[in-house]
């Protein structure tokens, strides 16, 4: 009996790390700080191969996460989700042993986290550059100064500078889009330096995206950078078009449970507590689960294409398959599938099988 | 400070109780088995109250969830999931302490589970009535009489009867929807039991879907049933329309992070992380990822409605607000949010905040 009998993602530390190898280089080729997110992997150990690559400091999306990066080293860093007065015992606990950076986007919070903060952490701004998410619209310099004004005098909350995810590149198909989108959130971005280094000349620029960060290089003037989603790469960067399948470095070892050759589907052990219910849009308009290859082993071939995840129910998955694949499959076979969004199928699975054969944990 | 900080899902264990007690009273009256689905909650504290009710089997989605319900005492345990070859070590450990039923629906497997199966477990072959998910096709008679044939002089694979999942009612909208895709189901389930009674006059009908088992009331000749989702309900069964809000057991009690009235727009710590990126249709044709209400505490209001979710990230969302609620709200107040598909937010959160403020964890 083989070692997989249940969904299991795969993760093929070769690609893996070569896709940290290439990140750190473009960064340190722009002269900008590396501060990967952590929120992909949520591992440790994945965690110790950017360190191997000279990284000193990381970016995660909640305070819980980072108490699990400062319990296992990591003393600098930033929490990019936008902190709130909720938040106050768990930034001191944090602020006591690391460097914090934390986010703030409004004058209520500033107020109330420079009473009740015992220790300084750094403070970014959040910035709306066209994601329109959170953050202070970059345009809005009334406000954005309004802001800083409450931050001028502040002992425990220290101003760093902004910080801006541009989502919006995720539209994007293709990379003259994704350049496209990346160079009009830059605009604004880079505009809040020309508009207010004369009153703060230290301001620091913190830029977030994956596929920006993976096809454009026009990020003079920006000091820091902090994609996550590139450590594994997935089935939907690959539509926006920043990589190409063969950089996806991590894939759902799917059981399959039944086959309908009359309807050429294929069922497999793969849902929505496996896979999540993200989906990508192709470029024909047709919707994907994500995309079903063969598995030899614990080696995924992306050339190799069984179909697409048409469905998903908690547990199951159905594959509209090629004909010819179909017929040569058969229940207690193992497929594999390249997620649409690697972020959230890690969060699901808590653990990677590498093609190694070994056992990494994530973030419980 | 408050005992909510971060995105938490609360428990009504009132609501949650008479769901239990409603759906058990049903099922009684039809002269039916009481299997639930334990797929929505995967907690053993939550199955005691089942237990109070009488209940004594149980349904469950994977082997993995069989085993730790089988830890905590459960002794007759159907894993709903189609069984295959990869399935053989575990079912052999299961089948060793408890009564143990599996589902099939290929000759291949039934094979070799005949040859590899150490201990007795009870066999349901799985039918399919229209959700063309898993399953033999319930009208394709001469198909399902090959299958009985292998199952025939099997002393390890004891065939019990067909397990079917009417997973089309999700498609419904309103109780006579409900009650049409039931009957349709219900049907070629029936037929099942006149054509093969005389070769199987103990064969067993074991019906599971929350809709039909919520609104429906002719299922006489169905012996078991197995709904789970009802238990907590959620947005999208009251979409469905086979309960009320106010039946609705959970709640996502979400911290705002930022305010934007120029937008209509509340951003929540509450992603595609804790609540699932399932989304449901309206019948208006607007789509949803959960729906914001009021929260005082840890009670939850219906009747108080904020808005609908609209976008979600990994760990943020945005909601479209009314504008009244909005400025009454301020980054760091918490508000609740229904979930639209409970048992992927439950199996996400991982454990439940009750309200009367007791922590129960789930299956980890």
């Amino acid at each position: 009996m083989g070692i997989i009998s249940e969904p299991t993602l795969l993760l093929n530390p070769d690609i893996c790390r070569r896709n940290i190898r290439t990140m750190n280089n473009r960064i340190k080729k722009w002269g900008g700080v590396f501060r990967p997110h952590f929120k992909t992997h949520q591992s440790a150990v994945i965690g110790e191969w950017f360190k191997e690559e000279g990284v000193g400091c990381i970016t995660v999306s909640s305070f819980k996460m980072a108490e699990y990066f400062a319990r296992k080293g990591w003393e600098d860093i930033t929490v990019a989700i936008t902190a709130t007065i909720l938040n106050v015992d768990i930034i001191n606990q944090l602020a006591a042993k690391i460097n914090l950076n934390i986010v703030v986007e409004d004058g209520y919070t500033i107020q109330v986290l420079e009473e009740q903060l015992k220790y300084p952490v750094g403070v970014f701004i959040k910035a709306d550059t066209g994601y329109h998410r959170t953050g202070m619209d970059a345009d809005d310099l009334v406000e954005i100064k309004g802001l800083l004004n409450k931050l001028r005098d502040t002992r425990k909350l220290i101003f760093i500078g902004f910080l801006t995810h541009a989502g919006n590149t995720y539209e994007a198909r293709g990379v003259d889009s994704i350049v496209k989108e990346t160079e009009l959130s830059l605009q604004k971005f880079l505009a809040l330096k020309v508009f207010l280094k004369d009153s703060f000349p230290l301001m620091q620029l913190s830029w977030g995206d994956t596929p920006g960060c993976s096809v454009y290089d026009g990020f003079q003037g920006v000091d820091e950078f902090r994609p996550g989603n590139f450590v594994f790469y997935d089935y939907m960067q690959s539509e926006i078009g920043c990589c190409q399948l063969t950089d996806v470095a991590v894939c759902l070892a799917a059981p399959v449970i039944a086959v309908h050759p009359q309807r050429n589907e294929i069922v497999v052990h793969s849902g929505a507590v496996h896979l999540s219910k993200d989906r990508v849009t192709k470029g024909d308009g047709s919707c994907s689960y994500g995309k079903a290859v063969s598995l030899r082993g614990m080696e995924w071939d992306v050339e190799s294409e069984i179909g697409e995840v048409k469905t998903l129910s908690q547990e199951h998955g159905i594959i509209k398959a090629h004909y010819d694949k179909i017929i040569s499959l058969k229940p207690g076979d193992v497929i594999g599938i390249l997620p649409v969004h690697s972020c959230l199928t890690a969060n699901l699975m808590k653990k990677f099988l590498t093609t190694e054969g070994n056992l990494i944990q994530m973030m419980q």
